[in-house]
């Protein structure tokens, strides 16, 4: 995507690792629309009332992604308490949303799929906290 | 505002004490729209380099604190651990919003008045970890 | 609310009348903050299936509120071109999501009040639309 | 990315061609994210003051770009009317922001990058409209 080049071509980086940095707002940007999507598709599904958590657990997770995604991609000036709680409120809330997804992955595919890139953003925020922790 | 009524009228309220959440959506979307008008204001002034630090932890604390305001909002099928963690990060990008907003307090009306907003936001997040901590 | 004196202390501020454009800011934060919190106690409603459209116009007006909200807040170099589109965009999203909350207002005091802010975001709209169109 | 396999597993899905609404979800989603770090990135040259209009189109373009991405992503019960206006206020931001950042393109890649997705995503937001108006 071209935002990781002008994420590269910052005139002053940041000093932490670049590569982890950009794969944890590729996971964020994916699983903000992900949960976007899944709470959506869950919204015309037959068993909708089964699937109230995972819609309201869908909507907190897109706002967490969304915010951490725009967060970690300025490097300007970086506050680094700002970073740290703002990925665990990210990684809190995939885990979360991936938890109630995988309860309903036999069931919809979309649910499946979303669990699976919660995961995946959760793995992405945890390996920038090893970074800054 | 409205939205205070709405929350007040839904069907299955949260157990937690409706005033200091209310009180936290409130300082969070007030802070929000500050650090936004702050981050406009600063980019007009005329030392506007001095301000830089100032306007991307504004944008940061818009962010953090948008996402709150939603996720606290949210009365359905509330997980504490995605809530508790949002509004750490929400209140440490207020701290650090805060603190540097008073840095230029006594030249700029605009950040005087956003590092008020910020401090009144993290005292309201705050509140709400000590009904859930 | 401290970001109207924030607005108010801009060191460029616009040549649009200011006193419509807060009216416009402040009911694009209520009615955003509404309709998170209108889907929200949908969602927990026992006719949540009659209710799915209404989530649906929530969430898509609490975007465009949201986002009406801060370019509008934004008064360093605008784009007239880019401020009335948004603020039509949003005015069609209170519209339709105004319309769909009063459908069930008779039911659910969250969706008639809902509707009442729709409309009054939707009109503050239209009051920043005429200075400028 | 997965929330395109997620979209793909709508129970109820648009009517309108699906990948016509993908990629302009798609490029919204790389435009939001490069206008925040073209941003970020202007926020750190040395020739700031010259890019302050491109700063505030670029926070103008993400916020568009981050709402028209979502309200395009949900397929339940659309109205014709609200994605009609949101494409078309983010059209109008690309177009604004990619102006405004190409003016700066020789100086600054970020800048060129930048009007570049900005022009991509104009143009997949003028194919969305197409299917509809």
């Amino acid at each position: 995507m071209t935002f990781e080049e002008i994420f590269k071509s910052h005139p002053a980086p940041t000093s932490l690792d670049r590569d982890t940095l950009l794969r944890c707002i590729r996971e964020c940007l994916d699983c903000a629309a992900s949960c976007t999507a899944c709470a959506d598709a869950c919204l015309s599904e037959d068993d909708l009332r089964m699937l109230v958590r995972c819609i309201r657990l869908n909507l907190d997770c897109a706002d967490a992604c969304g915010a951490t995604s725009r967060t970690v991609a300025r490097q300007t000036a970086a506050d680094l308490g700002v970073i740290r709680t703002t990925i665990k409120a990210c990684a809190a809330a995939c885990l979360a949303c991936g938890e109630e997804c995988e309860r309903h992955a036999v069931h919809h595919e979309h649910c499946r799929l979303c669990a699976e890139v919660c995961r995946r953003c959760e793995r992405a925020c945890a390996d920038v906290l090893a970074l800054i922790d």
